[in-house]
Formats: C-alpha cells, sequence, structure tokens
C-alpha cells in the first residue's frame, strides 16, 4: 500500500508549512475576493478521479493552479465583509497536532484527554470572559466545543424543548404547541433551528425592536401573556449579544426577568461579540447573562484567533442538554461512563464522533495569554471607532446604527449626492457593493437596517492594520464619487 | 499584538510535523487505551488560564507530559475497536491546508473553490463506488461533505420529512403523525435524528431482523401498511449496508421496492462499509442502491484513510434537502445565489459555517489513486478473514455473526470452557474484554448480539499489518486461558 512514508511526510508537511507562511506574506497582494465565475473551478479539474496515486507535488501544483483562484481571502487584510473567521499560527498548529493524532473523542473513553483538555479550555474561556461560574465544569453546567453558533442554538433549542416537555417531545414528538421567541434582528439559524426541531416556523414569535435595533422586554412578555393564555408552551427565548446586521445588543436582563417570570429558557447568541467580553471594558455587552442565561454561545473562530470550527457553548445545567441528546445503545457501553465520573461530549451535540478541537483553542490561549487576545479585541475596535470617525465627519455618508464594537454599519447619502428616492439610492448602494467588491481591493457585505441597504464594514481580520482600514474608506469614497458622476 | 510571526510558524510548523511523524513511528509502543483514570488530565493542568503569552514549546511539552497518556490511540496499529478513524498524511496535509487558507464556504459567493472542489471530490467518491450517476452534480442530485453520519442521517430525515409533509412540517411544526422504520441493528443516531427532528422516539418503527441480522422486508412492509391505515404517514425508512454491531447488510433492494411501493423516502447508511465498494468484488452490498435509494451516507473519515471529519452524504434530488434546510436572510444574499448557477453548502446541512474540507480528501484520491484505496480496503478485508479463520479453527471460540469486511465478532465458548451458563459466560466476556484493554496492548470494543455478549474486532487501523492481528489473536486466546484457569 503506497501508505506516505514517514520522511515524505516531513518533506511534504514542511513544504505544506512553508506555503502556508508564504500565503500569510502574499494574501495582501491576491484580489480579496475570487475573480471567477461558477463553473471555473470544476471546469478546471479532471471529471474523473485518478486510477494511480499521484505525488503530492501535483497537488501542490494544482492548488496554486485551479484552487487559490478560486479562494476569496478571509485572512486578507482588506477583508471586512459578514464576521471575520480568525485564523493564527498557533490556531493552525494546533488543529494540525489534532489531525496527527486522529483520535475520535465521542465518549471520555475513547480518548480521555480529547474530553478533559476541552473541559479545561472551555472553563478557562467562561473565566477570561468573566462568565459565570455556573457555566464551568465546577457545577451543574459547562461548556462544549461545537462547530457553530448554528449547531450551538440547535442544541440550545433541543434542550429547551426538552426542559419544557419533561422529555415528552423526544418521546412523542413535537406538538405543535411549543412557542420560540426571537427579534426580527435574530440570526436566521434560530429560524433553522426551530424548523429542524420540528416546532415549526409558524411557531416562532419575531418580537420587534426598539429604537436601537434590540429586542423590547415589554412586548416580549406580551406575546409570552398572549401564548400561554392561548395554551401555547414558550420553550425558548433568543437574546443576542451583538446581532448579524449591526452588532445591536438585546438587553439580555430584562429579557431574562421575563424569562424567569414565565418559566422560559433563555439562550444568548453572542457568537460574533461575545468574545470582547476579555476586555473589561467590553464586558457590559452581558450584563443579565450572570443572573438569567441558562445557555451562550460565543465563536472563537470568528475573532479570537481560533480557526474554524470553535464555537463555544455553555449551559447553566447540563441535565436538559444530556436528556435531549442522550442515546446510549450497548455497543458504547463503558464502565466510565455508567460510572458517572466523566462527560462524554457525544451527548451534548448533533454528530457522534468528534475531533480534538480543543487543542486549538489551548494552543491559542496560552500563545496569545489574556493580555494578547485583549490587544487583538481592542486594536480591531479601536480601527473600527477611528474608520466610524471618518465615515461622521463625511457629509455624504452616514452610519445607519451605532458602531459595535468591529462593525460599522454604513451608507453613501444618495438622496443629497445625486438627489434620487431612497428606493434608487438603496439600488446604487447595492450597485456600489458590486462594484467595490469586483475591484478586488477590499471586500463588503450588506445588510438591510430599518429597511434601507447598508454596508457592513467589519474590521477583524488578523492581518488588518489601520492603514488597511483607511486604504478602504478611501476606496469607497472613491467609489461613490465615480458613481455619482456617471 | 504577539502574533507567530512567519518565521516563527515555520519553526514551530516543521517541528509539529516532525512531532507526528514520530508519532507515526512511535505509536506502535504505547499503551492503546490510555491508562489514566477520570480527572488525571485534567488535574494536570492549570486550573486557570495565563494572563501573558507563553512559546509554543511550552505548549509541546505539555503535549507529551500530560496529553499523549491521556490518549487513546486511534492511529495504533493493534486498535480493533469501535470502527477505525482512518488518518493518513495526504490527509493530514490537506487539513492543514485548510487550516491555513482558512476560508469558510458557507456560501458559493465566501470562497467558489471550496464548494466546487468539494463537488468535484464527492462525484469523483461516486464514481469510485459505482454509486449511480443520479447522486452526482451533474443532474437533479449531488453530494456533499458532512461531519458525521449522524448529522448525514439526520439531514436526510429532515428532507424526508420535508418532501412527506409537502414543506407543511417546517411551517407548522411536527405532528406526531409521520413515522420512521429502522431495524433493530441501526446505528442510534438515527434514534437521537427521531428525537432532534421532533418525530419522536415512538414514532420510530423498530422492524425485525432475519437470522443474518438484516431487516425483514416482509415485516417492513407489513408494519408500514399498519401505519397507513392507521393514519400515519410514513417518511423514511433506514437501511443500513454494514451495521455497526456486526456489519450485517439490509436487503436494500427488497426495502426499496417496499419504500417505492409506499412513495417512502429510502436512505442508506453505509458509514463504515460504503467505502468497501472501491473494490469492484465488495459492489454487491451496495445493491439495490442504485435503484431505489433516495440518499446515501458513507465515512472516509472511518476506513478510506481520510481525517475525521469527512462523511460524505448523497441525494438522488437536492429539492427536499434545500427545502427543508434553506432560510435566506438578507444579509446572505448575493447575485451568485440569485442566479441559480451556483451551489450554496449551507443548504444541505445544520451548521451556516463550514472549513474547506473537500481539500483533505482531494488530496487522499489523488495520493493513493483508486487502486491504492482498493488495496487498503483489500488489505484490512484479508487480515480480517484470516483471523476470522483462525477463530473458527479454535474450538474454544465462535464467530457470533458472518464475518463482514474488516469486522469480526466473536465469543469464548464459556460454556464449555468453563461449564457455567450464559449468563455467567457474558460476564466472562465482559471481563475479558476489560482486561485486555486494560493491558494496553490492544483495543477491542463489544456488542450484544442476539442477546449475547461479543468482542467486536474491527481491522481497520492504516498501520495495522498481519502479524498485529496475529498478536491480538494470540493474546486474546491467552486472556482467555488466563481467566478459565482463575
Amino acid at each position: 500500500m503506497p501508505d506516505m512514508t514517514p520522511d515524505e511526510f516531513r518533506k511534504y508537511g514542511h513544504r505544506v508549512v512553508d506555503w502556508i507562511a508564504d500565503y500569510g506574506d502574499r494574501v495582501g497582494e491576491l484580489p480579496v475576493r475570487s475573480q471567477l465565475a461558477p463553473g471555473d473551478v470544476r471546469g478546471a479539474l479532471p471529471a474523473h478521479p485518478p486510477e494511480h496515486g499521484e505525488s503530492f507535488d501535483a497537488v501542490l501544483a494544482d492548488l496554486d493552479r485551479v484552487v487559490l483562484p478560486g479562494v476569496t481571502h478571509w485572512q486578507h487584510p482588506s477583508y471586512f465583509a459578514y464576521f471575520p473567521a480568525n485564523a493564527s499560527g498557533p490556531a493552525i498548529l494546533g488543529d494540525l497536532l489534532s489531525s496527527g493524532l486522529g483520535v475520535q473523542g465521542m465518549l471520555w473513553a475513547t480518548s480521555p484527554a480529547c474530553t478533559e483538555l476541552e473541559m479545561v479550555v472551555v472553563d478557562w474561556l467562561a473565566e477570561l470572559l468573566a462568565l459565570p461560574a455556573d457555566f464551568t465544569h465546577a457545577g451543574t453546567g459547562g461548556g462544549t466545543i461545537e462547530d457553530s453558533a448554528s449547531s450551538a442554538s440547535l442544541v440550545a433549542l433541543l434542550a429547551a424543548r426538552h426542559r419544557a416537555s419533561g422529555g415528552e417531545v423526544e418521546r412523542s414528538g413535537a406538538t405543535g404547541r411549543q412557542t420560540v421567541y426571537v427579534s426580527s434582528e435574530t440570526h436566521s439559524s434560530l429560524e433553522k433551528a426551530v424548523r429542524v426541531a420540528g416546532i415549526g416556523a409558524d411557531n416562532m414569535r419575531v418580537v420587534g425592536v426598539d429604537e436601537n435595533l434590540a429586542m423590547d422586554a415589554a412586548v416580549l412578555d406580551r406575546a409570552i401573556v398572549a401564548d400561554v393564555a392561548a395554551g401555547a408552551v414558550p420553550a425558548m427565548v433568543c437574546a443576542t449579544v451583538g446581532t448579524t446586521a449591526t452588532g445591536a445588543v438585546d438587553p439580555v436582563r430584562a429579557i431574562g426577568e421575563v424569562c424567569r417570570r414565565h418559566g422560559v429558557w433563555l439562550h444568548v447568541d453572542a457568537a460574533y461579540a461575545g468574545v470582547a467580553a476579555v476586555c473589561p471594558e467590553f464586558r457590559e455587552l452581558n450584563d443579565g447573562v450572570a443572573d438569567y442565561a441558562d445557555s451562550y454561545v460565543t465563536d472563537p473562530h470568528k475573532w479570537l484567533l481560533t480557526n474554524f470550527d470553535c464555537s463555544v457553548f455553555w449551559v447553566r445545567d447540563r441535565g436538559p442538554l444530556v436528556g435531549a441528546l442522550s442515546v446510549l445503545p450497548e455497543y458504547l457501553r463503558n464502565a466510565a461512563t455508567e460510572s458517572g465520573a466523566v462527560v462524554d461530549y457525544r451527548d451534548w451535540q448533533i454528530p457522534l464522533g468528534r475531533r480534538f478541537r480543543a487543542l486549538k483553542l489551548w494552543s491559542v490561549l496560552r500563545w496569545y495569554g489574556a493580555a494578547g487576545l485583549r490587544e487583538h479585541i481592542r486594536s480591531d475596535v479601536e480601527s473600527a471607532r477611528r474608520f466610524a470617525e471618518l465615515v461622521a465627519a463625511d457629509d455624504r455618508f452616514e452610519t445607519v446604527a451605532p458602531p459595535r464594537l468591529g462593525l460599522v454599519c454604513l451608507r453613501p447619502r444618495w438622496e443629497r449626492i445625486a438627489g434620487v428616492d431612497a428606493a434608487a439610492a438603496d439600488e446604487l448602494t447595492a450597485r456600489l457593493l458590486v462594484e467595490l467588491n469586483d475591484s478586488g481591493a477590499l471586500y463588503l457585505s450588506h445588510a438591510k437596517v430599518r429597511g434601507r441597504t447598508a454596508l457592513r464594514f467589519c474590521v477583524g481580520a488578523p492581518a488588518t492594520r489601520w492603514r488597511h482600514v483607511e486604504a478602504a474608506w478611501e476606496r469607497i469614497r472613491a467609489g461613490v464619487a465615480e458613481l455619482a458622476d456617471s
């Protein structure tokens, strides 16, 4: 069997490491967004798999020839779209160790270190973010690494559904009576979770937001009261700390009081913004979490230097979570599980199997230390603040929501610049976005904010420095001037 | 900010590559199953995260000191437990490239190559396994890489649920009327999926098996007829090609005929065995798949040399899958999606985000080629066949199910050896398992087969050669002799 020998692995491994180091050096010179059209990458690859093995050199050659032109570079210093997907040297190497060990940590017994290191690092992260001690493994709760905040919010919903029904849902199925509460700004993964869990989108109440685009707790309260009066069973409220469109923060404390009054599970989706709490000055974002949240998720793979996938999810009480997800067939029984002395993370997630993802988070937390993580967050927030100042100082632009952390939502004031109406202005903003992204010089995304099209500018790629933000601002200004002239 | 410089990344990257190469060389000398007790790893780590960054040398030192003793070595040549979790040089390097690029392929637009390379390699794999052309992206279907067969079976169920209800379930919620059909040998992930999807375990029919532990299609037919008569809506049947306990193969063709007659979605779970179809002589396992299966999953991360996670899932018609899982908020809208010319894999899975997992499968398929993959599978099957011969030749042992591919289920005939009854015999088998695994010399798992405790011996780790299988057999014999003496 033509296995890669240890010597070949060393040779090609060093070459791949060097390729990545070089990529980090030159990514800033590549177009941020791939310039290829649908089908270009597929068309450049053979239609059939090889009958005989090829050299790894051939893979590396095609990586440069075929793959790289089809890559949109999330690590580019001028990447400002969506939210960031941070990679970093220590995370890449931690993940490499995970691949090299090749262990599968479905049970404590199938690799104790895979489970226990994860327990340690999620406890560490809870401490770094000043999350409540109830969320650590020392108590009745605990954290785990999920692949994404989408999956974390789904398992939160499953735990909430379990608690609200006393486990009846897993036995008899959903009843169409449970209800879930989000705001109009909540991430789409919550609707996806509600659909997946068989609750149904019609049983998801979309609570209105206030002038800050934050959920109105009084409206939430009235919705729950009305539902209960009509015979519904409110199962979960999702509050968001840092919404996708604008970074808005729901009033977790006020929402939590409503949840407690009605006995409803409070899940907090802080996928993007949560990691900012490594800095004491941003912890006010989490006001109310310690007192009221039943579950909480934030993504080190967005903005905390840890390669995707690394979404950390905590619960205050692991009982309903394990109750919702544990199915124990004979072939997985083992003495450690039966002793009750261990955590089996298969019961905290949808998949059975799992990689040793804790290694990359461990590696990141140790390489940067708390001080380094704070510096990373502060640098991006400061860049975003200065960017928002530039926007505010130019009367051809406006920010459409208060800048939050690394995220600024803005729009050109086409009504003033070009004398057009709102619909035409939104079309011009959309066209501007296409032209900016087509240029390859920077990459932005967009949102609808109070019905109007806005540019989302999010500072967060590890390579981004102030000069890249400044250059992006000049590009945006120039793009507006060109469009205005035409 | 103390980012790892390119030079530091090269230095430590080379060191990690060398560590992994050395690990591959020495893993055979380590105890297969970790010898640590619950809490040992946690107890050896600091209770608090570091305030200041540390050198990567410190991480590597703790890797050897703390982590490695807590690892159960899935890549050990004497690993025979559960199913294998294959790692290989080209897969590790493909995954490393994925980490280094750090792209997030939720949409085609967010990295076209991430989507298109995946479309190509899952089409390649379909061809290598002789799966129907309907499963490729050339037609109405297509494949994708999920994190696990558990997740793949869940999304299959969501697609089936969608089709059976005309999308009504996503809107109004599960009704408690849909039913799902498995056998008593089906993997526990199906019950988990049924619970997650709000269908409820009570609506999962456990169809009996025949003398080969394969689902009885006639019993299935009667169950569906009875359910329909009672007003239920059969949504999905899961047939298994290679069950977890014994590798039994459900009669997909006969089951498919039943499904077609009743208009029920047929999902085929071939998580372990499916990859064996790279060899023409094992393709009979999939008889009926081409004609009847609506969806199919097999795991290159089990037995096809591709590091976890890499579970490949195909559907014949992507419509119901995307219908079940697509929620399109404003901030994800883009021209490519709206053109209908691209695949957005976020709609094929639970999570929104996704890594560039295609790189590792691409790397494996090219490095080994079809010929190399066949050699890998054949070598393990041949070892298992010879092992089963040794078992059959020793009248103190029996195989409790027909050996299948790399999997042999056996038990000592304690009734004959020690003159004990069935219950005592099962206890002795369980004790034998504990003693063998405690020795660190090999690692097996167990199953209940027709109510009796059996040892599961699965040949599949890439490092395993015949000499390791032979040594394991000597250990098992010696273990029985020692237990019989005591």
